[in-house]
């Protein structure tokens, strides 16, 4: 009889987003008369902008004619999207980044999930928490974490870095020396940023025991402040012991578009084998590359009008996430985050558990957010609400929190 | 130190096609004044249908609106594509498949090569001989094929099932039992396609030894012989053992679009786990779903223009297979398959290596082609000529190799 991997039977329950999805569809059927508003899930909200919807129809006509047509892509993606990549994100930054050290993806989740494929089981990896959920449930899928203990929600060998208001919500350097670290900076879900003193510090620790830290910098359009990195790489002596991801999903509101990228520096290296190499192997075989329209779709995003647009859209979100924020803080909660990224952080009110005051929410409100315990035990009597609304519905939502304490 | 997955060391050389292209590129530097032709990589040349551009531009401007812009799609993909598969390629078959039985990817070498996470590393794996380098790839990246044996280019945990003329490109029940039998039909490389009758013997065969079957359908489209299943699904009892993948590649000419979709039957278990459930908690980890605009792309393919045009398209390319075919008989070669696929195996004259006339064809035709022991070593004295090439270029490499014998 064929075997499954049996690591796939030790996932506890289901996706914390599918969850939410059920209680919500209850609710609105047992009140069908209320118009519920989700500040919940982290989706973008705002149309593609119109310099990457002109380059999306010049690309789809392109594919009407056998002589522009385009068939399989280069392995890594199209060199007119990685040096744009290369000069945007990362020259304007004063980052060196060879474009063999980008590979496009169809997005940041595919390449956090997948990226566990390179590296051995026998890795301690270590995480935020609370934490984005796929970082630690692909690396159970891989076998990596032990077994799970149901009253800590934690798995005996996974290394946590509890991110709370006493630190800051910035992870401390662990006890227990990891291999893999994972970090996520403007942070999913607390939306704290680390600043390049904090992020330095790891990049040396990293450095000194012979870790390699993901680093997920999918928010960072959305950094405000001076002192806070864009990339890794800005750090000193990033290149031997970073890999970062990177999406156009928040940025340029790619969530239904699907397009990411990642890169693996020539520097990164265990015991002598070149981690580049072995990434550029998976996305060989186990990849297709992204499609050709979006990757050109992707290259307007850094055209001119692009950066002006998509900008535009970040201040968009941001403004919601100031209204919110402000919101929150005159009907007397306790607000973190939403300066540098778009999620804002808050403490539950009377000691409810974070499912309680989603529920209280919902019911009192009709409003939709996250419940922090979702992300991690850490996350308990924690609440995200996401920037990424309508401005309508994020008025409406900020309204309608002040009216409970009244 | 951080460790690497030490599987992929033991993966040999670099893959198949980087190494034409390197002597394509040598051969064209040291004879700029030559025109070469390619019939090597499986890639289409015609530009996508009308009925899809015309989707393509639509959805494009849907995503330029906030009433109509799309984020984040379902899980598995849109009810709208899962159906119009579920009508059109198995129902008008006979064929019942849930539309909770298709996921939707970007591709079907995404969909070959990440299966194996879902399957434990015991697994004894089964494949053709000569065969798609990414099915024995991914699974030595997984970990599930001992020891690579330089003289025999075979891996010792691996069950090769030799395609050869003296068993008509057919592979039959081998030995030793394999837990995971990957087939392919119509063949990369060799262009044959199983009869109803030959792959009902594999399904009764997989049921009884509780084996699992990737059946990879992308040719599916260039059936032309009545008793030719186009789904393993149209053999009894396929349901509770088989896994079958699809592409939009071949059939409609996705190979830069990238959209694919894998059947997961509900009734495929292993030991009372529904397989099903385990690929739906990948798709939900590791991936974000296809594009929503590629997806809108993909429903263009089943709507009645687009079926009538992706219909014409094949016809085209099976055109090319048959001029191929007939060319090459008349020059004296012995060609097989390009009857039911779109690709032709021919054995290689005096004796030849397949290397060796692959460098004769590229000298003295200059046309590229791929040399069947790179598939494998049973493929070795045999080339695959692929059909995907424009009728000019078709043509105009059957006059060359007719004039090679002259």
């Amino acid at each position: 009889m064929f075997k499954i991997n049996e690591n796939y039977l030790k996932l506890p329950g289901s996706y914390l987003f599918s969850n939410i999805a059920k209680k919500v569809a209850a609710y609105k059927e047992a009140n069908p008369d209320k118009e519920v508003i989700s500040l919940g899930i982290g989706d973008v909200t705002q149309p593609l902008a119109p310099a990457v919807i002109d380059a999306l129809h010049k690309a789809v006509d392109e594919m009407a004619n056998a002589e522009t047509f385009k068939g399989y892509a280069p392995d890594l993606g199209y060199s007119f999207l990685r040096e744009a990549i290369q000069k945007y994100d990362f020259e304007e930054r004063g980052v060196k980044i060879d474009t063999d050290e980008i590979f496009i993806s169809d997005g940041a989740k595919s390449d956090s999930g997948n990226m566990g494929d390179i590296f051995g089981k026998d890795n301690i990896i270590a995480v935020c928490d609370p934490v984005y959920p796929v970082y630690v449930d692909a690396n159970v899928m891989d076998g990596r974490t032990g077994t799970y203990d149901k009253d800590t929600e934690q798995w005996s060998d996974v290394v946590y870095m509890p991110c709370t208001k006493e630190n800051g919500f910035v992870p401390e350097l662990p006890e227990k020396t990891p291999d893999i670290i994972y970090i996520c900076s403007p942070n999913n879900p607390t939306g704290t940023a680390m600043t390049k003193d904090q992020l330095q510090k790891w990049v040396d620790y990293a450095n000194e025991k012979g870790s390699v830290i993901i680093f997920d910098a999918a928010y960072e359009a959305y950094i405000s402040e001076e002192d806070v990195p864009h990339s890794i790489y800005e750090c000193d002596g990033a290149k031997t012991c970073a890999i970062e991801i990177r999406s156009f999903s928040k940025n340029a509101g790619f969530t239904g578009t699907r397009l990411g990228y990642t890169v693996v520096p020539k520097e990164l290296e265990s015991n002598g084998t070149s981690v580049n190499a072995l990434w550029a192997r998976r996305h060989g075989t186990k990849f297709n590359g992204a499609p050709y329209i979006i990757q050109r779709a992707g290259e307007a995003v850094y055209s001119e009008e692009g950066r002006a647009q998509t900008k535009e859209q970040v201040a968009y979100y941001m403004e919601n996430a100031r209204i919110i924020v402000e919101g929150l803080k005159e009907a007397g909660f306790k607000v973190s985050g939403a300066v540098n990224s778009p999620y804002a952080w808050l403490e539950t009110p009377d000691g409810m558990t974070s499912w309680e005051f989603f529920d209280y929410l919902l019911e009192n409100a009709n409003i939709v957010g996250t419940p922090g315990s979702g992300f991690g035990p850490s996350g308990e009597g924690y609440f995200r609400l996401t920037a990424f609304g309508s401005r309508e519905n994020t008025l409406k939502a900020v309204e309608r929190i002040k009216a409970l304490k009244k």
